[in-house]
């Protein structure tokens, strides 16, 4: 198998080059015309093996995906229409050329479903493989989500299931639990760890208000907290309207379902704060999961509240995620 | 001293807040205006603790300052001003948070000089320092410098000295070496190479006509052979008009000092390819060591032309440049 340093850096990137528009290729920077009146977004990423991704449990193939999907992701949770990409490559020298193309592989994949281009990157010597996307869309200045325009009385609405990106990381760090799934079950719950969508397929559903909002790429709890604190207001969240996938029924106890949902992470679904009409026209148009799961209110608390039950009402708080660092 | 691990990833992110303007914090990602009309232009770089910089040689502000700068010469190559740059940061939890602060404490300093602020980024675990730049510009389409559109009959325009930064990295890395210098000769080298200045200031001096050029980060032979390789042309370059520091004239040998400024790397000066005419206007402008050094041919070669000598000229090829994963 070729290895990296066999080819060199000039010689990588001329195999890189084809997943890239031709136009793009040759110059010190990339050049993308924007539409007028648009405001430009950007957003980046970094990620590392044994870190962020590993191939015990991740194909390059799925590493790219994912990759992508998750600064697409950032740019739906803006509002923003994706322009392009660029990609900086840390790679040790051992590294197969192949690994290398399945990465570029599984990211083009995912940018070719919105049209969205490999516009230019960099390839270094590193001792640890690692991988920096920096993502750019566009958006009309009145359409912008941000995450501080929540409203006191807005619904709020997910996009669709939580849970299940983190249910398929279980069952293929550990292929013994989840034996009363079936194997279509299975294989849905791993392809939403491995493949997560982008919800940028939101965006032309959205009614001509203002919205706010993020992705739930780090936990569906930890995004109303954020929207929450941005905006200075409170929550509450109505457990029983989290939309769980339905393999989750006969599997997990409902608590874990609930913690899946909420500290699971990188279901890649949008969080959106609209005035109730306009959330419930947005919920039938979605379909598919879509849901209204609570209420801004004017506290500063975000509560988890547990209807017909005699739980009682959980404050939740940013401190009950994790520190990346610290683990 | 606090390390990154003690205050983790979200107590970094608000320390590094502080570099940042206020309105681009805390969404998914940041929103920049363009100008209407205007192209946008992006770059990215990835640099790695151990190839691409070292405390050894490089203090945390000067690493900063050289990935800044490095970026914005990328902008500057396309006739392109900045708008803003991205940072992601790969870090071992063992990091000291000041180290981490003096890198952007020397990014900034970089970035002020333009009016460049930091609009985003990542801050992420990682067995290894690394860091990854994403710059953003703008451009009429009009007066975008591209590398492939030298003509033939263009004179060859360098902005400035070539050499510099190579030298004062070999004092840094040997302080025995150059005992013939004095301090102020020695500091200029070492601040050549520590703070290079992108050269955004030619921008406001170019005619409005179509230019061919890059920068020259790479060396100045790498920058004239990609030019021509580009445009399928080929140049003749005058080695005796290669402008040099002066102090190489009782230091380095003539051989020495052609290839520092040749292959030396890292001046990042831009090479620029216009009609002679305003070639001549450009470089009187500039002053300071701008100077014409070539001619753009129909030939396919770029010789190297030592004039009064009987040195034949000498071909120049990319393959004389190092492949950075062999090395």
């Amino acid at each position: 198998m070729t290895k990296v340093k066999e080819i060199g850096e000039q010689g990588l990137l001329e195999r890189l080059q084809r997943f890239c528009p031709s136009d793009v290729i040759g110059d010190d920077a990339a050049v993308l015309v924007t539409e007028a009146g648009q405001s430009l977004v950007v957003t980046t990423d970094m990620l590392v093996d044994g870190v962020h991704f590993s191939d015990a449990t991740t194909s390059p193939e799925d590493a790219g995906w994912r990759a992508a999907a998750a600064n697409l992701s950032d740019l739906a949770a803006m509002g923003a229409t994706p322009l392009g990409i660029t990609v900086a490559l840390g790679l040790p020298g051992d590294l197969s050329v192949s690994w290398v193309e399945s990465l570029y592989q599984g990211m083009t994949q995912c940018l070719q479903q919105y049209h969205t281009p490999i516009v230019g990157g960099d390839v270094v010597r590193s001792p640890i493989t690692s991988l920096s996307i920096t993502a750019f869309g566009q958006v009309h200045p009145n359409r912008i989500i941000r995450r501080s325009a929540a409203q006191v009385g807005d619904a709020i609405v997910v996009t669709g299931v939580h849970g299940a990106s983190h249910a398929g990381l279980k069952l293929l760090l550990d292929p013994q639990i989840g034996k009363d799934l079936s194997t279509a079950q299975k294989t849905a719950l791993i392809k939403a760890h491995q493949r997560p969508q982008p919800r940028l397929d939101v965006l032309s559903h959205l009614p001509l208000i203002p919205i706010a909002g993020m992705d739930s790429s780090d936990g569906l709890a930890d995004a109303v907290l954020q929207i929450c604190r941005a905006s200075g207001v409170g929550a509450v969240i109505r457990s029983s309207q989290i939309p769980l996938p339905t393999a989750f029924d006969h599997w997990l106890t409902p608590e874990q379902a609930l913690n899946y949902a909420l500290y699971g992470g990188e279901d890649f679904e949008l969080v959106l704060c609209l005035s109730p009409d306009a959330a419930t026209t947005l919920v039938k148009q979605l379909g598919q999961g879509a849901t209204i799961i609570g209420t801004i209110t004017s506290d500063t608390r975000v509560l988890l509240h547990h209807q017909n039950t005699k739980i009682p009402d959980q404050v939740l708080s940013l401190s009950q995620g994790f520190q990346h660092f610290s683990q």
